[in-house]
This record gives structure tokens, C-alpha cells and sequence, in this order.
């Protein structure tokens, strides 16, 4: 029996460069496929096109919404060096191109040559157990959000003052992210959960209503080794009409598996 | 008498979506071209081709050294929408393809409809006067660098441990970001602001060695309205033989004018 996820990012090789997909059902922020899915399911062609397991980073622009439906991704191998391949991807669906990536893929972490030159200068958030966060709901504050049908995602309690409408006025997301149906975490899951939590500007000034992502950017640290992932997301930079996200996800063992950044507008 | 920066970041149009461009002797880092002027230096080409000011989102992977001499940059616009263009370039000197970026250009700041939503979490550093930090020397450490003396770029005394072997212990580096010759900065001369500084590692572990860039990204925020620049770079993330930098990048009215994070390789 596989997991929803394993079946959402399932891609078919339909000849050189080019592969198949069903954007699936249920991963969905009113009724658009949320970013993080998008960037999961780009990442798994470019991963199948150049045959390295880590994106070291990935950048994605979307350029229009994706609804579910079968569509295509053109990958083009830019580079493939000894230590990283450079590769492009472009998803189109219904004959519209909905976004483009570009991806370095290697391996991370675990290089013993190295290892003296390590320093994390970061702390993972301090988060009370995930029995005693709240659940996000794929009904909060009456926004279909069919994703958290998928997920077992908890927001601290202090951050989830945005769905009553008494953002706590920080601009921040802290919580735990895993898959609703047990799925182990692994590199491809990191991506999404670096788009899965609510925006951190709503604890801030509330839901000003669409804030598409314009483009994000992830740079993976290392494999988690297991989760839940203890996740953080803060807004330090918001102006006519933009803001910028940074993330950051650590697994269970503490371990920081991925820094994230995203722009997005502040669309109404 | 045009400014140096201008001559070196000049593109000519050579039929659709090709560009041609001279790398400029003097803007490199041990010959190679420093990786803020090879995003410049697309920029400007990728600017012109959609006709919109502002940098909003640039992704450069850097995929080879280059060196100076004529070259060629091809554009393929993504997507033209009404707020934002997206638009992607390709860098090849000698027959070889040396860098490959997408950006989403548009226009900073400004909206008064969005004004209510406004919100800096971070502060400019606390930096004493240009002329008591200290300049960066194009043989600094003995190590050629000859961007600086394009540049006016002063650092921090307390970030300069690093040239004579006493790093501070700190992954920081802050300072002022000018050209030498007085151009006026703007948004293209803040893309070259975000790579000109030394890697903030060199301040915590010495210097490794070379450290290139693999991707660099920047999120133009606000066109600054004067300069020097006042910058700070830290890493946060250093393992397995990568580092992730992030700055900051504020005007002289202390308006915050961009952030930047990049991946680099420590290949020793």
C-alpha cells in the first residue's frame, strides 16, 4: 500500500527529457496545488533526470495556478559535474507553462574531509509536543485547504492566533510537519514542508486575503533522519506589497535539514 | 566620462533574445569574475529584454570560472504578466556555458494600496564610519583580488581578523559597499553589493581555501536612494563541505534595499 505522497510525486519517463505526471487530488490551498508540492514533484523529474539523490538547491517560479490533472515536465540537464548536476525543469498543463525550476542535485552532508569545517549558528525553535500543538485543519478559519487533509501538521499554540483573527503581532510559523498517513520524511518531503505552513505575516497583520508565492528556494542540509520536522518560519521583510519568507526545518534528531526562502505578494 | 561599472555591465542586442557582452578586465577574484558582476552583468542583459527595472527574484547557478573577453548571454522570456516578467538567461564564453539564471523582474516598493503593510524585523549593522573600517586591498592576504580596486568596500575592523590569520570566531562580515570611481549605486550595483564581501566562514574557521559560489539569489527590496551601502553577511549553515550566506543590504536612508542567500562549495 503506498502513501499518498509517493503516488502525488510519481513521475513516468515518456522520453528523452520529458515526463509524465498526475497532478494529484487533495494537495491543494484553495483549490490550487500548494507550492511545496509543486516543488516536490518538479524536484522528483529533475532528480530521475540526472540521477543524484539531494537537492543542494532548488529554485522555483510559478507562474500560474495548477489545478489536478495529467501534465508534463521538460527537464534539460544544464551541467553534470563531479560533485553537482545543474538541471532545468518547466511543468505545463492544459498547454500552459504553470512554473519553471532550475535545481543543483548532489549528496549532502556526511563528507568526513570536512567535518572540522561544521558550525550551525542556529537553534531549532522550541516547540511543546505535537499532542500539545494545534492541528492545522483543511478548514481553517473557513479557507479550503484540502492539503492538511494529507498532513499531520501542528502549529504552536502562540502561533495560531491568526485563524480567530487575534494575530499575536509576530511574524512568525513555528510547529511540527508530517505526513497524515505515516510516510517516513525524507529529502523530497522537505520541500514541501517548506511551503506547508500557514504565512507567518498573518500572525502579524492577519490574512490579508491570496499570497501567491512568486518564486522559492530551497537549499537541503542534510537527509532527515526522522521526524516529526520541527519547522520555523519567519517574515523579516515586508513592503509594497511583497514579502519575503525564510524557513528552516530540523528532524527529529535535531539536525537542520533545510534553510528556505520564498517572495511572495501580498495579492488581496 | 562614464562610470566603470556601466562600461562593464554594457549588453548589445544581437537579434532575438541574444546578447552580446564583454566580460571587463579587473572584476575578478584570483581572474575569475567575481559572481556578483557575472549576475550584474545578466541582469542587465535580462532587464532588457523584458523592459522592467527591478530585480524582484535573480537565481544565478554558477556553472564554470570565467574570464574576461567578449561573450554571449541568451534570454528566453518565461512569462510576461502584469505585475512581473520572468525571464531566464544563459552566460557562454568560449563555446562554453559558464552560468545559467531565472529571474522575475518588475517593480519595488512604492504602492501606497500596500502601504499598511509594512514590516522590517531586522536592523542595519551598527558600523563605525567608512573611514574608520577598512578598505579591502586587492592583494589582501596576499591573495589577488582585483575587484577592489573597482570597488570602495570597508570593512568592519572587527571583521578583518581573517587577512592576518586571527579570524574573530564569528561567521560575520559587515561593512560599506562603494564603487571607487563614485557611481551612484542603484538596483544593478546592489547584485554586485551581495557578493563582494569575503565570505563570512573566513571569520570563524580562517581561510579555507577557495569557496565559489554554486547559486547565488537576491531579492531586490527598495532601489536605494544613496549610498555607501551598509551591508552584513553571516553564515549559519556550514557542513559536509558546503556553506549558506545571507545578507542584508541597506541604503544611506537605512532602507532596507535587498537580501541574498547563496550556496557555496569549500573546495579547499
Amino acid at each position: 500500500m503506498p502513501y499518498e505522497f509517493d503516488g502525488a510525486t510519481a513521475v513516468r519517463a515518456d522520453g528523452a527529457g520529458r515526463w509524465s505526471v498526475d497532478v494529484a487530488e487533495g494537495w491543494d490551498i484553495r483549490g490550487n496545488a500548494n507550492g511545496g508540492y509543486v516543488m516536490s514533484l518538479m524536484a522528483a523529474a529533475m532528480r530521475a533526470e540526472v540521477e543524484r539523490p539531494d537537492p543542494v538547491s532548488i529554485t522555483v517560479h510559478y507562474l500560474a495556478p495548477l489545478v489536478p490533472g495529467p501534465a508534463s515536465i521538460a527537464t534539460e540537464v544544464v551541467k553534470r559535474g563531479r560533485r553537482l548536476a545543474t538541471v532545468t525543469a518547466s511543468l505545463v498543463h492544459g498547454g500552459r507553462e504553470t512554473a519553471r525550476a532550475i535545481a543543483a542535485f548532489g549528496e549532502v552532508g556526511g563528507s568526513l574531509e570536512h567535518a572540522p569545517f561544521e558550525h550551525i549558528g542556529i537553534s531549532p525553535p522550541d516547540l511543546p509536543s505535537p499532542e500539545e500543538c494545534r492541528r492545522r485543519s483543511p478548514t481553517e478559519g473557513g479557507v479550503p485547504l484540502a492539503l492538511m487533509d494529507r498532513l499531520d501538521l501542528r502549529l504552536h499554540p502562540d502561533d495560531t492566533g491568526f485563524v480567530t483573527g487575534s494575530p499575536p503581532g509576530r511574524a512568525e510559523a513555528r510547529g511540527w510537519f508530517a505526513f497524515a498517513d505515516g510516510r517516513p520524511v525524507d529529502a523530497l518531503s522537505v520541500l514541501l514542508a517548506c511551503d506547508a505552513f500557514p504565512p507567518p505575516l498573518f500572525n502579524l497583520i492577519g490574512v490579508p486575503g491570496w499570497v501567491p508565492t512568486i518564486e522559492l528556494t530551497v537549499h537541503l542540509r542534510a537527509r532527515p533522519s526522522g521526524g516529526p520536522l520541527r519547522c520555523r518560519f519567519v517574515t523579516d521583510a515586508m513592503r509594497g506589497g511583497t514579502f519575503v519568507e525564510d524557513g528552516a526545518v530540523w528532524d527529529g534528531d535535531g539536525t537542520l535539514v533545510a534553510m528556505s526562502r520564498q517572495v511572495g505578494l501580498i495579492a488581496g
